[in-house]
Formats: structure tokens, C-alpha cells, sequence
């Protein structure tokens, strides 16, 4: 067996070591054996944060059941950026796609937040953590977001992490240009590192579609943790916002400077 | 009328000033009598990247036709990044993601190119076109993105403009973090303008799904304009790269210094 042509990449919470046994959900049972047409013997790959990824035997395979058997570690657990999305949700489609790209640029945490003029009333939380999983076992990562439950913007800021700090993309008034903002943060950072010290963890925030109102601005800008940045003279959606901030983030302040593992490879 | 609340902008090729009378083709009439239910005396904004933005009053309005009075121009053309990206053709709901989020991050010419791996063999240019007009109109620029026909990878390189960076987005192998290399380009495009000269407009290059074959990469890694980025240690997919290089080039090298024009907002 050519080990790096395992593509079949399947996130499970059980723990991972050799000789295990896991037995894999009806969606996902049914995934392999009806789509994939896989049978006994056949590889995957298994994978979570706790223990890395893990190529797995098929044992067993029926109508909606499939158990594996655990045989080698293929990658070991490794740290991932501490970056969560904060959003305010926009219609299915975009929402969709917000879950799936802002899970391959590396989000550890979706986050939706209700705004004055969040249009949206209800989000499915379990439809989006469907989707994170699926965009993580594509892209490679170990870990898959954690999809919370919506709270409201207030409700957000009062119970905040001091610790974590928060770019607010505003689309209207001054900010600083984001490029800028990541430069004074890196340097930050570098210069708490050499003393030892860690400058804490970040999140991206994102307004609905019609903006925030100016006094959720007013109230954000107040804030200790809070850098406003621009993201350019176009008005972008909701959904580019978040994602052009984070790969913009990533890029600078994540883990922008190392490479996919080796073997790994999109499917065409 | 508060001029600062007319939100529905249409990009028109029609050359623009006051008194000028336009005519509006037959889809953009039906939008603006059934859709948006506006009658005639209501106002419009149309714009193009020669005269700028500018009112216009609906003169007349019936099934199938729009006539509209040019009133007085509210922001001026300026000038553009001249940005392009190069894509190989995705699927259907991928593609038009990308048309629509590459427009707003202010890209001046979409450019399908078939590679080895590309599975999408035939691309509705026509389609990609009014997506990424529909998105200008949404961002508030004032140019639309040229769509071109698809070229194969050889005959795009082999009439490659000299002058034109080339930043190559590679998923495998070794290549400079985009953050490391954009960070070079700024600096070499700050000394060149300190002595008079222009350091050359930008182009990025994302490959298929499947990415490029590894002959394609060592031809292009010949090529002296190119410049290979890595975006990090996920496997992107081909829409998301695409999307992820623009933002970080746009934050570092293009107009991301630059706030929207005063009045402009989304619409919720």
C-alpha cells in the first residue's frame, strides 16, 4: 500500500492508537461503501488534534455500519493558530461557504453573533458543523472548528476573553489598513516572546450585510481589546470580509510560513 | 433627495455627463420596474471606470425598456490596481464564488487557463461576466473585471507581458510565505518608485483542484516573473486560494491602505 495515496480523510473523536478498533457513524458507514465503494481491507485515514492521523483498515462494512482498525500513526498532533471567527450570520448559501473557507484558512473557533441588523434570526449549527468537518477532512488539518451558538453582540463583549484580542473589519470611518495592523501586532508579539511573555490569542469580527450600527461601533471602539482595521476602498460582503481577514491574519500573525505535510494532496 | 441613500448602481458603457440621455437594456429594465418596483422620477447611480459615478433620473420606463436622464456625477474615476487573476476553471457554484469574491477584491481581469489537471472543460465567460458585474455593482467600484476567453497554461506564458509579476500559488514543494514575498515586492516597488520607476503590475496564478502537474511547475518556475508563494499548511482549495492570494495581495501591495467612498454602504 502506497501510504500517501490514502486520500480518504475521516475526522473521529475516538482516540487513536494502533490496534484499535472505531466504528464510523450511518452517514459516514454508508459514505464509504455506497459513494466511495470501498470494501474490507481498504485504507483510510482517521485524525484528530489529541492524536494526529492515523491510517485505518476497513474490518468491517455493512448497511450503515463500517469498523476500522487503527494500524499506524501517519502525523503526529501539532499546535494550530488560536484564531476564532466572529460573524454575524448572512443567508444559507454564504453561510455555507463562510463555514467551509474560513475552516481551511485554519479557524479554531465559528462564532455567530446577532447584531441590530443581523437579518438572519436563525442559524443551524449542527448544518454548519457538518460543513467545517467536511472543508477540515479536505484541507488537511488535524483539528476541526467549534461551531458555538449564536449570542448577541452584547452578550459577546461583556464575557470576552481580556486576554484575546478582537479585529473589528469596519467598513466605514477610519481604521488602520489591516496590513498595518498586523505589522504593529506582529512586532508586538515578537517583542513578547523575547520576553518570554505570549500576546494572546486573536478573533476576527465581522458585521451583517447592512453594516454595524454606528453606536455597536461607538461601543466596540471603547473596548481594550478591540483594533478596528480596513479592508480596502470596496464595500465587501459579509462573507469576503471574514474571509479576506483571515487569510490576511493567517498570513502575517498564523501559521502563514509553514507548508502543507508531505503526500498531502487535494483530490482532483 | 439624499443623494447619499440611492444604492442601486449600475454599470453602464455609455459615456457619462450631464444631460446625457441612456438607454437600458432589457434585463436591467425588468429589474428596475419589477424587481425594485421604482417608477419614473426615481434615481439611479450608473458609473464606468472612465467617467466615474453619477446620478440619473428614470426619464421613462416601461416593459422591457428604461431610459435614464444623467444628473450630476457624485465621485470621480480614479485609478485602479491592475491586478489579474489567472484561474484554472472550477465547478459551476466554485467559479462563480470565485468571479464574485475576486471582484470585490478589486482584481482587473479574470483569466481562465486549462492545465494538465483541469477536469472543467468548458466555461461560460458570458456568465462569469454578469456575475462579476453584479459584483461590482454590489462593492462600489467603478470598473467591471475584463473576462477573458480560456487559454492553455503554454499559450498564456509564451505571451506572457514581461512586465507582469506572476505570483504562483503552490501547494506542494518549497516557495516563500506570501507574507515573506509580497513583503519583498513592496519594498523593490518602493525603490523603484523613489528612482522614477514603475516596478510593474501583478497577476496570481491558482492551479486546479488537483493542482499543477510538477512539469508545469518546473516550467513555470523557470519563467523570470514568476514569484511561488505557499499559503500556509492546509491544502486550499482552488477557489479559496485564489481569493486568500488577492486579499493578502491587495492588504500589502495594492489599495488596501484606501477607505470606501463617503455614502457608500452595503444594502442589508
Amino acid at each position: 500500500m502506497d501510504e500517501t495515496r490514502v486520500e480518504t480523510r475521516l475526522h473521529v473523536t475516538d482516540a487513536l492508537a494502533a490496534g484499535r478498533e472505531i466504528g464510523l457513524d450511518h452517514g459516514r458507514a454508508h459514505f464509504l461503501r455506497s459513494v466511495l465503494r470501498l470494501s474490507r481491507g481498504a485504507h483510510v485515514a482517521v485524525f484528530n488534534a489529541r492524536d494526529g492521523e492515523w491510517l485505518a483498515r476497513i474490518d468491517g462494512l455493512g448497511k450503515g455500519w463500517c469498523s476500522l482498525a487503527v494500524a499506524r500513526q501517519r502525523r503526529e498532533p501539532a499546535p494550530e493558530p488560536d484564531v476564532w471567527t466572529v460573524f454575524a450570520p448572512i443567508k444559507r448559501a454564504r453561510i455555507d461557504f463562510l463555514a467551509e473557507k474560513v475552516t481551511e484558512l485554519g479557524c479554531a473557533v465559528l462564532q455567530p453573533v446577532i447584531t441590530q441588523r443581523t437579518a438572519v434570526s436563525r442559524v443551524n449549527v449542527e448544518r454548519l458543523a457538518a460543513n467545517a468537518r467536511e472543508a477540515a477532512e479536505q484541507c488537511s488539518r488535524l483539528s476541526v472548528p467549534e461551531v458555538r451558538e449564536p449570542v448577541s453582540l452584547s452578550a459577546l463583549t461583556a464575557a470576552w476573553p481580556a486576554e484575546r484580542h478582537l479585529l473589528l473589519c469596519a467598513e466605514a470611518g477610519t481604521a488602520t489598513p489591516i496590513a498595518e495592523a498586523l505589522a504593529a501586532a506582529l512586532t508586538a508579539a515578537l517583542a513578547a516572546a523575547d520576553s518570554g511573555a505570549d500576546s494572546g490569542p486573536w478573533a476576527i469580527l465581522t458585521g451583517p450585510e447592512g453594516g454595524f450600527a454606528q453606536s455597536e461601533l461607538d461601543a466596540l471602539l471603547e473596548l481594550p481589546f478591540v483594533t478596528p482595521v480596513g479592508l480596502g476602498p470596496r464595500l465587501l460582503r459579509a462573507d469576503t470580509a471574514a474571509v479576506a481577514a483571515l487569510a490576511c491574519w493567517q498570513a502575517v500573525l498564523g501559521d502563514g510560513r509553514r507548508r502543507p505535510p508531505r503526500g498531502a494532496f487535494l483530490p482532483a
